[in-house]
């Protein structure tokens, strides 16, 4: 069950003023964690966390030895962030997470006593550079949004879109962790496509049908041993937190690869996630019921609970920009192609892990979990080009007189992501950019 | 091009007397890698090298600080053995792996003026317990074996085995790192199978068709940029080794959950791997002509060249062999179920690199290429009991009267590997085993 507590009160504000305006997403009740450096400098990175327009420096914090409120549990999380990435907090599993939370809250707090100590210690964000916020073990993708699931089965299969398991299994697969990043720049990918007739050789070169996917991804905190299932009502104490995901995809790859083992080389070039990692606990006033159709089946026991029915999902609001060589040179405004939201996905972040360890599969600390591309039930909440092109097949246009199927090089693909509800400051995700370059043939 | 050197030479015997039988199969020629401690031991785990019954623990001969002939680049690859696994040596490349075999052959040869200093260094393997033998950052699994790939799609396709992209592209997908580990116990896994009617709820429980999967590894040393491609030229000096591998698969939970995006939960609960990496160095010698059948087309030029035709592939011997509750209990020798050849193979470990990289993924020291199960040419190679009992049908008899569709609780599987031809020494693998323990429901 999902339980607020002193962090989540919406009249508590800062001593960092930023973070009490209500558009900044980074008030003192949401506080993510990055991996970051002064930008420029060879710096280690080490953790830092968001407050307003700036970020405590968690290796300087635990450097000069704050005492109360960081003691016990907390003075142990914090000493943690010292490490380059979140991992070893993550390790250190929900009651230390929520005992470092607890202790930002009340030391960034107007008032506080610390804000002398801390205020030399807060580096600007705009003044950071950032790298994956954890090392990602291994990389999992889902598939979980229904209206996303229907429409790319309705291209391949127009009588019957939705395969008779999706109802029933939370249907994943892996993906590649090595290649995923923050702020990527990448090459077009290259590879083979279906041959131009049947029987002649495969066509060869850059991808013609590059798109991008709007999902957000869960990290993974405290682990499982192999061979031991994390049931449904304790799977949310092993999530740290949420981030933002662009699972780039080379369609024309995909629809040649793809069978019978899954997509590969369409999907493994790059995928980008955002710095922040918004904990779930942060979320926890965004909880929300889960979404079916009465005339859905209920899910078998192990996916299925009151309390998952009751608040499994999130209210998430989410949307995808755009910007061109064309639309930067005009100082153009990026396009929105589309928005979304996570309620509407048919299984929520609970699901997930209690399925993806049901075998006895282990999950590690960073382990990142993929939603898959999380389009609406409208046609304008599409999260991929193959869904607002028709696969291709009608033009977007941009507002500034260009059009795209897909992606053409210098494309610049931004998903923002936050939550919002009256009577409680904005939750913000950031940003997820990424920009394509030419093909190296 | 594949060079044969001074450590290749088939007449070099070791000052460590069981390495020159015939049969040990880890002669001065082998000098695989694994991580090892001392049996029982809470000793941190570090990098060793089989030579005969024994094991040279890199981490003490570095610390005795040998000199000649480990200097230069066979220095540093000595300083790496001091780490836990594997990738820190994987990591310094080529040349200096070269250089490490070079000196580690003159060193254990008869006459060496070392042997005062080493031998006290030895581990007997018989004390020793390994972990993965490197920090596993991506596990890629492929598909190379036509034998399998037609003999798997004939049981769901009997009039068109073999897909249209299998004879163009290496089809491979992404595994599960976390899960592999050696010497493997692990429970049976449990999960959703197909309804017993259409339009009923999926069946939930232990895996009824658990099935094993004859593979050889493939270690990727140096790391190639995210963004750029590994030529099919270079590939080989990407590649530190080789290993067995058994990638274990509940074949009823795959039909439920594979399309459309690929085995998920049917293969991420476990796959063992053997702990020895034998580099690719040391299988120079058993280097042969890839397979093709005439009417086969040529691969597309990323993927082909003479030398890769002439010798891309590699001559390896495995079998596969189980025990049981009742023959352990009885103390009969192992059955074995098949065996099969490596060379046989579609495609070959070249091949694969330059295909995962051609879209610009990156691989990184320690990552693990399986090649999928590796069946031959005949019914009695094949390399998995799907395809032995022809998907459950017909019961595989073993010597002790017992029988086998798929495997039971209580049984172990060991998969052997070596290389062996007239006149040079057996070059052994060892063997990965795992044991399938009852389901924890």
């Amino acid at each position: 069950m999902t339980t607020l507590n002193e962090t989540h009160d919406p009249a508590l504000t800062s001593w960092v003023s930023s973070a009490n305006t209500p558009a900044n997403g980074f008030p003192l009740q949401n506080l993510p964690y990055a991996a970051f450096r002064r930008k420029g400098t060879q710096e280690a990175f080490r953790v830092g966390v968001a407050i307003g327009d700036a970020i405590v420096d968690l290796a300087a914090l635990a450097d000069a030895n704050p005492g109360a409120p960081f003691d016990g549990d907390a003075r142990a999380a914090l000493q943690a962030g010292r490490e380059t990435r979140v991992n070893a907090l993550m390790a250190l599993g929900q009651p230390a997470w929520q005992a470092l939370r607890l202790a930002l809250s009340r030391a960034l707090r107007t008032g506080s006593p610390l804000q002398g100590l801390i205020e030399p210690l807060l580096v600007p964000q705009a003044d950071a550079e950032f790298t994956t916020p954890a090392q990602i073990g291994d990389y999992t993708d889902f598939y979980i949004s229904v209206h996303h699931a229907t429409a790319i089965g309705r291209q391949f299969r127009p009588d019957n879109p939705l395969l008779p398991n999706y109802k029933w299994v939370p249907i994943g697969y892996h993906g590649r962790a090595s290649s995923i990043g923050v702020n990527q720049q990448f090459p077009r990918p290259v590879g083979q496509q279906r041959p131009a007739a049947e029987g002649e050789a495969p066509q060869f070169g850059p991808c013609k049908r590059l798109d991008y996917e709007l999902e957000l991804g869960v990290f993974l905190g405290s682990a499982n041993p192999l061979g031991e299932r994390v049931p449904l009502d304790q799977a949310e104490s092993h999530v740290f937190g949420m981030c933002i995901l662009n699972d780039w995809s080379a369609r024309d790859l995909q629809a040649w690869e793809y069978q019978p083992l899954g997509p590969f080389l369409s999907k493994n070039f790059a995928s980008t996630i955002s710095p922040w990692i918004v904990t779930l606990e942060a979320l926890a006033p965004f909880r929300v019921a889960y979404s079916r159709d009465a005339a859905d089946p209920q899910p078998l026991p192990y996916l299925s609970s009151d309390a998952n029915r009751a608040e499994g999902a999130i209210d998430v609001q989410m949307e995808v920009l755009l910007t061109t060589e064309q639309s930067r040179g005009a100082k153009q405004a990026p396009a929105k192609l589309s928005s979304s939201n996570f309620r509407d996905a048919y299984w929520n972040v609970a699901q997930l892990v209690a399925h993806h360890t049901v075998n006895g599969c282990n999950l590690q600390p960073g382990d990142l979990l993929g939603t898959g591309t999380l389009s609406g039930p409208q046609p304008d909440e599409a999260g991929s080009l193959m869904e607002l092109s028709n696969g291709g097949k009608t033009a977007v246009a941009l507002p500034w007189g260009e059009s795209r199927t897909f992606l053409q090089d210098g494309d610049e693909i931004i998903i923002r992501a936050h939550c919002e509800k009256p009577g409680y400051p904005r939750i913000a995700f950031g940003q997820a950019a990424g920009t394509v370059l030419p093909a190296r043939i």
